[in-house]
């Protein structure tokens, strides 16, 4: 997987665990792009800092899923409904099609 | 939800986060269903010292589904993909039951 994919699913399931600091460091730098630089003169701190948050805060994200594996479990679930979803079409299932899609979008 | 399903489900994901003793202490008293006073002996602790753990852990596994909603999220997903399971039968989509039990099975 992408590194960004993955950063992005730890962050959606255990993006809450972290601060508040380290959630809006996090989302500025990984999810809304903004440059190292950027967020260290808004936040008054050196870039390094930011890196060092940035960096700590993918370590405890990642601690989460190794002990507890729930993307994991989530994208293995989700590889399965893609497959319900595909499959659906020789049935004309729209019903089961309108399902495994809502189920899609939640996870 | 019954009160010992609920607690089954926060421990299922979220147990993980506790300290191996609180999880041994937990899943002798509410998943072996021993009785505190065999714990307490066991561990030689008072009952009391027991019951205050349980209580604890039970603090914490909520707190972590407050912050993240995972149980939630995945009672959600059971409940749609057992639809998917039931509607299966109209259309003698065996693949499709197949691959909804395993997801089932899983969750």
């Amino acid at each position: 997987m992408e590194e960004f994919v993955k950063q992005t699913f730890l962050y959606d399931f255990y993006g809450e665990l972290l601060t508040k600091r380290q959630r809006q460091v996090y989302e500025s730098v990984v999810l809304e792009d903004y440059s190292l630089s950027e967020v260290a003169q808004e936040l008054g701190i050196s870039r390094q800092g930011v890196f060092d948050m940035i960096k700590r805060c993918n370590k405890t994200l990642e601690e989460y899923e190794k002990k507890l594996h729930l993307v994991e479990k989530f994208l293995h679930i989700r590889r399965k409904v893609h497959q319900i979803h595909l499959l659906t079409e020789k049935y004309g299932a729209e019903d089961i099609a309108k399902i495994s899609n809502e189920i899609l979008e939640e996870l």
